[in-house]
């Protein structure tokens, strides 16, 4: 899968995506990263891609034409037009789910704003899809491009090398991670729960699943209503929940 | 402020943050920003900082004491047991208001996992904050860590050189920012809304608000319901809504 990062700030880009798992991935060849420096696209002398608002205003507003060159050019080179992301508060929410979908694709853009943002008429001309990372503010669009990338790259199959980790993880079955623990057996006076040194395997995977529940019903509890859950299971969560009512009782009178 | 980032990738870290506005920033002395190596902290010979999760399973856990010790010695540095945010898909969603509350620290240390996670021991000792970036699984916390460091780093007096620019920015009155143009009147046949030229700045002023309010309708609807709004401006949503309504309405005769 290719990416191509349309960018000011292509050597922060390159650093943070040829990093551990990604930078593997990259030179395995199940992965290109690609920072498109929008500045070489500028026709301006001065090497300028900015400009003030019109209307007036604070800041300044990437213009659209270095853009727009940039994204001909890499039409031209890749021989189709490819799905651009641009990255904005103001886009639907990136999720897992959305993820998912994007790893589908052969090519993908994301284009990174700074400044008070990019002038509309590129933006209607060339962006599909409005994405972002969520519900706050940043200085550019670098870092949510690098985390989504860094999200959809280990969908891509073979980027991580052990298949069984990607699915063994964080929200299997809408549940939170069971806690981990490794050497040594006791830190700082700290021992590993006895459970997991029992060699025992269902007993292990009965005692983690149930961490899991706790702790999705602690923190997340949202996610506990589309949780796939055995029969055993539901009846722990009733237990626990009839414990936690219990407790608040209490804690009223 | 001076942020602590503790992790196995302390060159991604720092070419991230030494970036564009934050780069600034901290050249000027208002941000510090320093990587830990916790690799530097292990006293295991070959400098391994992982290892396999008691109980079995897949993939490798980080290890207790290497990042205790790279802890402790930074709370040694600065004399007190500063926050520490551990990044992951368990914690609360990172928001605008955890960076308004985040910003208010002199020392904040962001903790980066990788692999399978984090033994959970070191975490019950050291990590008084779990923070997720949104629902999505990444390779690790160094990204999300950098963009939770981006947007509470805006929020630190004097790092935007344009205080008007945080102000009247994405999410102001809980709208969704109007659109922007610059340079040239005209792209590719598209021109600038004539209104913007005019140089009637309460038109200018009215308008943008009116795309603002058009806008979230469209894209972020259950933002209006906290918005803040005048008069006019409630009744022109209102004629937005019925208009809307009278579309759908058109749609299912």
């Amino acid at each position: 899968m290719n990416f191509h990062v349309m960018t000011l700030f292509p050597e922060m880009v390159m650093n943070g995506l040829n990093t551990s798992i990604l930078g593997r991935a990259a030179s395995n060849g199940l992965l290109a990263f690609e920072a498109i420096n929008i500045r070489d696209y500028t026709l301006e002398r001065h090497g300028k891609v900015d400009d003030y608002p019109y209307g007036g205003g604070a800041g300044m507003v990437m213009q659209a034409e270095p853009i727009y060159r940039a994204y001909t050019a890499l039409c031209d080179r890749i021989g189709h037009r490819p799905r651009v992301v641009y990255m904005t508060p103001q886009g639907r929410t990136f999720t897992q789910k959305i993820a998912e979908e994007l790893a589908k694709e052969e090519e993908l853009v994301f284009l990174c704003g700074h400044y008070e943002g990019v002038d509309e008429r590129v933006l209607e001309m060339i962006a599909t899809d409005y994405l972002s990372a969520g519900d706050y503010v940043l200085t550019g669009g670098e870092l949510p491009a690098m985390m989504m990338i860094d999200c959809i790259s280990r969908l891509v199959p073979g980027v991580l090398n052990n298949d069984v980790s990607a699915e063994f993880e964080s929200f299997h079955d809408n549940l939170l991670e069971y806690p981990q623990y490794s050497r040594p057996e006791e830190f700082m006076g700290k021992k590993v729960p006895e459970i997991l040194l029992s060699g025992h395997h269902a007993n292990i995977e009965k005692w983690r699943r149930e961490q899991s529940i706790i702790r999705t019903l602690e923190r997340r509890p949202e996610l506990l209503e589309e949780a796939v859950l055995s029969k055993k299971e539901k009846l722990f969560l009733e237990e626990l929940l009839r414990k936690k009512a219990e407790n608040q009782e209490e804690d009223t009178i």
